[in-house]
């Protein structure tokens, strides 16, 4: 390159990287409307109707680098009219299929102020204040979780909560990673050193294996357990079919199974990992009875795991915190802020009980995460991570106990309202009672629902067939529509002889979706499946009530 | 809860989630500033002066939960004071200490929009266009990498870039995620399905090593390999003592050790998982000889995964491209999308050449990421994950191939006139030459570098560790003045017996670094050293030379 030209690179790159005056309209209004009017934006520029999956690959086609930059304003129109313009209004009051929701409005700021300061925490280094910051944000959901359980008083806490050489818990990009976490922390602590025998993490799994004596390694939870953990067996080198599922009552663990699988377990010989209870299943939020099987991990001593990344923030709520009694005997609690912290996504951390749990999985290298010191990268299975934990720092101090506990008790209080309305309709069936803030259901025309009265379970099962494509159905064309949106999802009902059958599942935990947007949605389903019902699901679903007469 | 009180706590949340008319003051005059004037905002409001860990701290003890809310306006001043005020000062031209660097201004409404739109690309129904986006990303840089080889042209894009059923690749949410899902990968397909066994991600390490008479797996790289391949072998079943760590030859692979050690390792039955070569080590910044690497592992069928989190955008260079050559016969490549690409903190890529590679790893469940839909995690490590791949989408065409590759040419050009300025001082030695956009180096008063010039072995290590002592303090001060920074790492110096020594490591990815900062940097350490060598680190350094003489 020529003195000359590298001098005109320079100058380029320097406007590139510093705000340049007036130059970025385009983009700079995008942001102003955002701070100004966030829901209206979001309104006005969403396209609610869904293209095919086709169509909108369309505009992400081409594999060729651009070889020419191009004008931020340029950039910036594409992404309002192909990428805003066909994105999931998650926000929206009607969206109640997910886990992902409308965050506070002082989030956006801070999440550039977040990116404007660009640390990076897996070193002190290039994160500075933001070490204890996270630490403190650990240590404060680890006292919401555990300060009800002899000694975890303040004396614990300021010994701990920024400790140098432990840690109460790691901060990660969300629930999977925190599940992985604590299953990786419990193998390493079940495959301790021994004898010759160094201990998993140096010398792996098979000579950990051998020196305890073990067949295998297997992992327990309910059915109703998150996908996670059958990724987490896999990675992990336990293999999927190595995570026991434990039968259901009610959606909520069997305790005699889990005793009964307990035993079968132990002998064949395998090492349990750990025991998973759920505190919100993803699928119906249910909460296992942590209880029970605390104890039952205590009798055992099996290292004892609740993934809590929906359910956990109950807690912040005086009037339902008891449904999670027992999760202060928890060894490790999965919690994830990206959901009911209501911090934008990705954000989970996976919290221990024992403050020397993580040393199990400790890290360190030259040049970054020296031994001593105070580098949070020593225990993450991340390395580079930014700095969410100033978000949920926010979070925590602008909402507080009392604003999380509204949010608790509204979704709570808003799901036992929805359920009411689905159970005082003729054409929908509550499939699922909620417990937390979530709950399933389908519709069910009334000759279906008279017909399955009277089916014995071969001819239910065809009824529930057709009632399960019909839901399908309705499901794919709401969301077709984007004005309202549920999710769906499939497993086996007690109340129809077991049969799998897929459901409408919401997740109320909006605080603007209100009951006129609820019986919208229930209303928008009806008249979706009168016209469904005059196609061929209607004539599936009619066929089969008609054999049951 | 009464009636009336429900309303009020919804009212307040309405609040709380929709931008209110002018109560945020603090927090928008914040956002605005950061949009204004991102640099000066950063230099008003960054505290340089370094505060003593323990002194960071004390705001951020307290681990009860805060009971009730507080003003937006609190938590914004609290930020600013106690947060913003000690944080890193990553923009800064005079921080060339790590690869967190200055992002491109455009980079910051971007990522507020990401937020604002809060999608979540575990599935496409939570994030719809951001799914082709996310993989048209994917394809872009596997391109860049593989696009050489035979075949991968434009039939081979439009095939494979929107593809249903397989992928180019995973985004994540950095280079250690996408290390460790390489080796996950490559652990999966050596221990494929055969017999009875059904493949180890069903049935575990034990069986999968009995099913194919392997009695160790390990994982083969350079000295130089990152710390996350430890943490993946830990994490993965192998073993932190089964990465084989293969000798240098100035600080590349040594192909005679490799090939040696790859004897070894079959002739005690190990199936090795990979082969990873470096594309600009950590430490260092040099290139593993790719090519080399690649005939072997191909000679071998074994697996051969790049790191190229650092320096695989070197690709971008017509002029540096070639250091990279093999990189195209690797079957998977890691690349930091936060690091070279100028994306804020975390994104991160693990590329496949095969698109069949990631079904080895796939997963599904009912409600989410079903058989044959285009959920993204399917595929992926982590579960829910932000739309950052928008970042990268407006980052390669906002700058373009021609931006990026002004950007690797100013920094490696740097590297090569800031090695000279080194050089060309009688005080500083080049302890490794810069390859890429990294050097290493320290400061020697000239008469210890006159008395290692007439040392042995035993004397010159007592020199060397008196300079690694003098390295480290002036280090930390530097640090804790807070102006300039340069960070330190330890490793053996060939030019000096092989002994290890403690290093100043610098990257030069921050195109506003000048050569002016470059002098000032030096003359920093300069008057450090001074000062420094008047005190105890002087008095062992002249007592270690002296005995030279």
């Amino acid at each position: 390159m020529t003195e000359k030209k590298a001098e005109a690179s320079l100058e380029h790159l320097r406007r590139v990287f510093t705000v340049p005056e007036g130059e970025d309209s385009a983009l700079a209004a995008i942001d102003r409307e955002i701070s100004r009017n966030l829901a209206g934006f979001l309104r006005e520029h969403i396209v609610s109707e869904e293209k095919a999956p086709s169509k909108l690959e369309r505009d992400f086609m081409e594999s060729a680098l651009p070889e020419d930059p191009c004008f931020v304003s340029e950039q910036a129109k594409f992404l309002l009219e192909k990428v805003v313009a066909q994105s999931v209004h998650t926000a929206s009051p009607a969206f109640i299929g997910h886990m992902t929701s409308a965050i506070p409005y002082f989030m956006l700021p801070l999440a550039k102020i977040m990116f404007a300061l660009n640390q990076n925490t897996v070193k002190i280094e290039t994160s500075k204040v933001f070490t204890p910051m996270e630490s403190q944000v650990i240590g404060i959901l680890h006292r919401l979780i555990y300060g009800r359980a002899a000694n975890f008083d303040d004396k614990f806490y300021r010994r701990w909560i920024q400790n140098r050489d432990h840690a109460l818990g790691v901060f990660c990009s969300g629930g999977t990673v925190a599940n992985l976490t604590a299953l990786w922390v419990a193998r390493n602590r079940l495959l301790a050193p021994r004898g010759d025998f160094a201990g998993i993490s140096e010398d792996g799994i098979m000579a950990g294996m051998r020196a305890w004596g073990y067949d295998e390694l297997v992992v327990m939870v309910s059915k109703r357990g998150h996908y996670s953990l059958k990724k987490s067996c896999d990675v992990l080198g336990l293999g999927k079919r190595n995570l026991i599922m434990v039968d259901t009552i009610n959606h909520r663990i069997d305790l005699d199974d889990l005793r009964r699988k307990i035993s079968e377990q132990k002998a064949r010989r395998a090492g349990i990992v750990a025991l998973v209870g759920v505190a919100g299943t993803t699928e119906t939020g249910h909460v296992d009875p942590l209880e029970g099987m605390a104890a039952i991990a205590a009798e055992h001593k099996i290292h004892f795991h609740v993934d809590g990344a929906w359910g956990a923030p109950t807690l912040f709520s005086d009037r339902y915190r008891g449904l999670l009694k027992g999760i202060e005997s928890a060894d490790s609690v999965t919690i994830d802020a990206h959901k009911q912290l209501y911090v934008p996504v990705g954000a989970g951390m996976a919290l221990f009980k024992d403050p020397a749990a993580l040393d199990s999985v400790e890290h360190s290298a030259q040049y970054i995460i020296r031994k001593g010191s105070r580098d949070l990268g020593k225990h993450t299975l991340e390395g580079s991570r930014p700095g969410m934990a100033m978000l949920v720092h926010s979070g925590l101090h602008v909402l507080g106990r009392k604003g999380y506990e509204m949010l608790i008790d509204l979704g709570i209080g808003k799901a036992g309202q929805f359920a009411k309305m689905i159970q005082s309709s003729s054409d929908f069936e509550l499939t699922t009672e909620p417990e937390l803030n979530l709950l399933t259901y389908r519709h069910v025309p009334l000759y279906a629902r008279e017909a399955l009265k009277r089916a014995g379970a071969a001819a239910a099962a065809r009824i529930n067939d057709a009632l399960s494509d019909l839901t399908g159905e309705i499901q794919k064309a709401q969301r077709a529509k984007g004005k309202t949106f549920v999710s769906r999802t499939r497993f086996e009902l007690p109340q129809h002889h077991n049969h799998p059958c897929t459901v409408f599942r919401v997740v109320l935990a909006n605080p603007l979706t209100t009951r006129q947007v609820l019986g919208e949605i229930l209303d928008e389903q009806r008249e979706t499946a009168e016209r469904l019902l005059s196609g061929p699901v209607g004539h599936k679903l009619r066929a089969a009530c008609a054999a049951v007469n």
